[in-house]
């Protein structure tokens, strides 16, 4: 019925994560209603981020410089590289502001299922960085989930050479959290990593 | 933290309908991670539908050619003119089939607290139309809200004189709505207009 520039709209946006094709509708008919207010702006910022972005060649983080702004800054602490599986990852530690240091971004987790084998993450990368001298710590903050401690378990082996201290994220009870409503498998986490008061 | 090519196009995206800020971070990570498989396509779509597409200036709805395909398909039929608020009411009627004549798309609603009057609205158009011999019904499907109905009577005391029959969309129980769960309006508009059996 509509036109076809319009149906291959609604058919890209339906794609996003979030949005289905009836959301993905009403947001084309949002900025169909004011195209050079909304909509142009839109494809210039999405043009102008697909134009200026790349992948850190260290770190493997998403930025429009290489080395990567976190990489480059000498502020950050060079001794300590935080491991996580994806750039959203790398973000949620970044808003909290607690890690100091730089960051490896794995790219995935491993998953015989889906056919992702280490050679696919950036896992080599991440050795070569740990063998440095000024590397002290490698601290592991992938997921809380099988695939993620999977991929854990297979970089604390590779790095087992490396002659670096490696950490992984504390597991327990999330701050503002009910034990009532808690998994058993976090309550079990939670108890074994008990600490002394 | 991030660039701020990322930032201001999650800015943009937080503003879409049924986005916020945290579902827009998603989308542009997820955009991201694929900038030439996903982000430039959906930046050339946009583009081009902003580019391609201008209002009807007969009815006022939105397509990629002036008059649109319904006002310049000879096969719709001239006589019944269905008056809808928005280009998202009248897809709404194009997936149903059930209409197989012209539109005409009001661009909203009246509404004193909003400041929309008769003049902001295309309603000197439809009564212009409506004056034309070919044409002989005009049906009213603005929606069964208050805000609706207020311009559906305004627009049948536009009407009156232009000599057309006006109709409105029947209000009563939905097709597989249950009457435990509907409204008192709902039922009430339905017990008004019962239909013998």
């Amino acid at each position: 019925m509509s036109a076809p520039e319009i149906d291959r709209l609604i058919e890209l946006l339906a794609k996003l994560p979030g949005l289905g094709p009836r959301s993905a509708r009403r947001v084309a008919l949002h900025l169909i209603k004011r195209p050079a207010q909304l909509m142009t702006p839109l494809a210039d910022a999405l043009a102008a981020t697909a134009e200026a972005i790349s992948p850190c060649q260290i770190c493997g983080n998403v930025d429009t410089s290489d080395p990567c702004r976190i990489c480059a800054n000498p502020e950050r602490d060079a001794s300590a590289i935080c491991v996580v599986e994806d750039v959203a990852d790398l973000w949620a530690l970044e808003r909290t502001g607690v890690h100091r240091g730089r960051y490896h971004v794995l790219g995935g987790t491993l998953s015989a299922l889906d056919g992702v084998n280490p050679e696919d993450l950036n896992i080599g990368k991440l050795v070569d960085r740990a063998k440095e001298t000024a590397v002290l710590e490698v601290i592991l903050a992938t997921n809380a989930t099988v695939a993620g401690q999977t991929t854990a378990h297979y970089i604390v082996e590779r790095l087992a050479s490396a002659g670096v201290k490696v950490s992984r994220l504390a597991h327990g009870v999330p701050v503002g959290g009910e034990l009532n409503y808690l998994d058993d498998g976090t309550l079990t986490a939670a108890m074994k990593s008990r600490r002394p008061l």
